[in-house]
């Protein structure tokens, strides 16, 4: 069975020295959590995801979730049990507003503790995370009674939720959804339709499941315009807040997938299900994207949480498994052959996994506490700029590290060689449950093309020129330190990679859209890559400060920091310059052939 | 359920247009394969491959196979009747010696309907494939006898074969294998041990299994010089050569695979099985060899072949699938979207599929008629700088065509969103396939080592400097040509890069052998590109010409070459570049970790 320990140091190290923790101390949320209590819960979260949510990843997928004949679901052997011990501790309510029964603490805790909870199981890591969506719509776009009703429940984790937007027709395109609200006549709406993919649509977690739910009312607007927000109780909640009737939605069927066989994706049906509209009427996209947002950096974590956990069983294996002798000579004589981590092959894969890792962390910590800061500053030009970043760094650490967590996945397969292909070993799982995080919440198609065709252009390019700004800067201010040369140097490179691509798009898109679709994905991942070379600049840089000022144990930790960075630089910048020429090629030859010529 | 129809104009094309078929008309079995009778043949061979091999593959991948309590294994339903069907109609014998019972024509038109069968299923097309290695290293190796004994009876597909090479502990570091060969009075020998993933190792298709294995003579030197190779029949062959008593070896359970499942990987048992010695007595590595080179050209073969079939589906969807409007303005008013095939970011994955697929093709018929040539050719010197070729191509043709047969297959899958991680479309399972060729017959790690630390130095080099020469010449050849010079340009920009990055590794690997081990899969890629590249350069001549001199109802076909061609040149070629950076950095920042620091 896999093994995982949670990341907790290097975790820390990027909150207390990357992220300068106690600077945000007099944030709301941030004065409880001071960093030993931060450490505390990082280190308990990581027990817990070890001991509670691993031991059920690999029979979780072997026995995947089950529907019976009356349309009821349950989970695999042994999740009640877990999602009980999970409510009970409270994990589900983290981050959550203390008016609701939060702790209130910081969301950029949330998300390192869901790093953890995903790595050791990420398919029942997604029924409490769809839980987190479904609440944070209702907070910003639900009515008072409708968030004193439903709130307190899902933050304590006896209600989940879910989030229905996909038809059998109709993904990316929700213009073309069909599923109807006709009005009752006491406010609410008869709700009838089909949606499918439908993550912890149905299942035996919890007592009730509410469903965030886009439809039509009847007579509105064609296309997005038209579209409704309803939220459709499993149980019609009685006056008292419990569960009563059971309402007109159901689970159709179970889709057979790839992967994450832990979590029930269902088809559902709406049979004149009683819902409650959120918010507007008509302006329902807007509040799915308040849940869409919030989802796809916790699918941006799942991608960083899956390559964590095969990297850590790669190495296990790579320090076991013994083949081959090193190429210098032998480095271990008295044994029957050396453990294959001596063949720099191997290490290459180690080591790109990890060099994508420590900066995929610190991305995603630097960008969850630029979402804290933009909803808890009390300056609001700092307000802004955070919420400018998030914005825009969205679908960068959906698209990318989605991506990079799948090929990671499969590159920590191959060390396994053989062994990596038969089940037993756990390897093949991550592969597939890996895969996932690059369709959901929208394909990484679709992310490159809200950072190319709406990210990039908002408020005047605004965003992006801080972007640029900020990372420009900090190559200039390193650029005289001998010390920081090797990385500055490469980062200010990709740099001006992004720069000129970025230059390249507004010259050339405006007249010619197909020219910023063609160059879509490759402008998301040299972003990518230039965003992670920032965090690797900031964790060098952080690394030689405390090594200087002497770190005593600390000091292979930083070490090997600047190693990483090292290979970083060496080994993954590079790619820039491909995905700028690429981008510059524009989109004849990728456009000219005809349809049917395919 | 997916479709497939196979590529026989596209193969045809590179067969008449770019290998020149007709002028080797004059080599021994060339003379049989008139082009007629090879478009004859590819066609039925397409249509077997549709309407007998498919229809299994889903079904077959569902079911998988089982093994009873006696160790026996039936394979999915169907595939006893469609594999009798395949040897009915000789397809197992198209290039096998006639002595034998083949039909003797080219193993050029093996491999092209090789890709077809594999296509179309994969899992199935194994154990016909595996046969015939096991027929290529009797054939090479074994005593006259043996061969009179065996062939016939393999070539007729009655009996098939299997390859044992791995045990539990050993796999790349085959000197490490433990399997014992203790001499009997009769000549034979006593085989004990246990052998883990062998393809087609136990199963219900044929009246014997004829097992090679790798087994250690009591005595032999230690390491891979004490490794001998033998035939250990499932059932002893009587006087007659009917199958007889039964020999000690057996399935001692299947092995729970991530695809492929139609195969049955076993776990094989040799508990004093009667075996005899194949060529001579700790020779056996060496005979081992021309079967895995076999098998690795057929497992380049496989990553095409998953390539192609998920393209085709890929392509089938997206001009099916509504959603969304094109970007510069909608194609289809009439339709509630536009097909997704309208949309660059699509086009982006079905255009880098389709062009490595088709460069791919061209690429295995060239290898495999450098292949025939090696064999067939009379002159000495067009025989040696065939074989030449087939030892340099075929670790690039196995690493690189599996690498990106897998990640064409994660991109087709991508094209279908949420459909393609569910299991009914059949695109999940093409990933899963596609996934194990990057692993057997030599992890692709170890084709890289093959490459970069055997085939570039052998002979002094005689074989790269061919190849240098080769693509060089044809770069100059077209140089003033207007036409062709967007192509020759890259392609030559590719060919500096691989020359310059062949120079480092002469400079830097000698005293640092990490350095060659650092550089290994970097350098097969940008070998490959420029492989790849080349086979652009020469179907894009090929298409000009044609084009130039009236080409009838060709002229789409033609013109659509040119754009993939193109298309080529613009996307995938710069990488090169990316990949000549990697290698130049060397070993130092990937080597520096200590072990016990990951």
């Amino acid at each position: 069975m896999p093994v995982y320990q949670a990341p907790v140091a290097d975790t820390l190290f990027v909150l207390n020295d990357i992220l300068g923790w106690e600077r945000h101390g007099n944030l709301p949320g941030f004065s409880d959590a001071t960093p030993d209590v931060v450490e505390a819960i990082l280190g308990e979260a990581g027990r817990f995801a070890a001991d509670v949510f691993l031991p059920l990843n690999q029979s979780g997928d072997l026995e995947g979730c089950h529907r019976a004949a009356d349309g009821s679901v349950t989970t695999p052997k042994g999740f009640r049990e877990a999602y009980a011990q999970f409510r009970e501790a409270g994990w589900g309510g983290l981050s959550a507003d203390p008016e609701f029964g939060g702790q209130g603490l910081p969301h950029t805790l949330a998300a390192a503790v869901n790093e953890f909870l995903s790595s050791s199981n990420m398919a029942f890591a997604m029924y409490p995370g769809l839980t987190r969506g479904a609440i944070a719509a209702i907070e910003h776009h639900g009515a008072p009674e409708q968030k004193a009703l439903y709130l307190p429940k899902m933050v304590d984790g006896i209600w989940t939720g879910t989030m229905n937007l996909t038809e059998p027709h109709c993904g990316t395109d929700l213009g073309l959804l069909r599923t109807r609200a006709v009005p009752n006549a006491d406010g609410s709406f008869a709700i009838s339709g089909q949606k499918i993919f439908i993550s912890a649509g149905e299942h035996d977690l919890s007592e009730n499941i509410v469903h965030l739910v886009l439809a039509r009312i009847e007579g509105a607007p064609e296309g997005v315009k038209g579209i409704s927000l309803f939220i459709v109780p499993k149980f019609l909640p009685e006056e008292d807040g419990r569960p009563g009737a059971r309402n007109g939605v159901s689970c159709g069927s179970l889709e057979e997938k790839m992967g994450i066989h832990g979590n029930a994706t269902c088809v559902m049906n709406y049979d004149g299900a009683t819902g409650w509209l959120v918010g507007e009427a008509h302006k329902g996209l807007r509040a799915m994207f308040t849940m869409m947002n919030e989802a796809r950096l916790g699918v941006g974590v799942q991608g960083l949480a899956i390559s964590e956990i095969a990297y850590q069983n790669a190495v296990a294996y790579a320090r076991d498994r013994l083949q081959g002798r090193a190429l210098a000579g032998s480095k271990h004589g008295e044994k029957a052959a050396d453990p294959i981590i001596v063949h720099p092959d191997v290490r290459r894969m180690l080591m790109t996994i990890r060099a994508v890792n420590e900066a995929g962390r610190a991305l995603i910590l630097w960008t969850a506490l630029r979402g804290d800061l933009a909803h808890r500053a009390e300056d609001p030009k700092v307000r802004e700029a955070a919420d400018d970043w998030m914005g825009l760094l969205t679908p960068v650490i959906k698209g990318v590290l989605t991506d990079k967590g799948f090929e990671n996945a499969v590159m920590a397969q191959q060390v396994y060689g053989g062994h990596g292909y038969v089940r037993e070993w756990g390897m093949e799982q991550f592969v597939r449950d890996a895969r996932i995080a690059q369709i959901y919440e929208g394909a990484n198609g679709i992310q490159a093309l809200d950072l190319v065709g709406r990210k990039l252009a908002l408020n005047g390019g605004r965003a992006i020129q801080a972007f640029f700004k900020e990372v420009g800067a900090f190559c200039e201010e390193h650029r005289s330190n001998e010390a920081m040369a090797p990385f500055t140097k490469s980062l200010k490179k990709g740099l001006n990679d992004l720069q000129s691509a970025t230059m390249w798009l507004m010259t050339n898109a405006m007249q010619k859209p197909d020219n910023a679709g063609a160059a879509s994905t490759d402008y998301m991942h040299l972003f990518g890559l230039v965003a992670l070379g920032y965090m690797w600049g900031r964790m060098a840089h952080a690394a030689q400060e405390k090594l200087a000022a002497g770190a005593g144990d600390d000091t292979s930790f930083l070490e090997n920091k600047l190693v990483t960075a090292r290979f970083f630089m060496d080994r993954l910048m590079p790619e820039t310059a491909a995905h700028l020429a690429r981008i510059s090629s524009g989109a004849d030859s990728m456009m000219a052939l005809d349809a049917d010529a395919f």
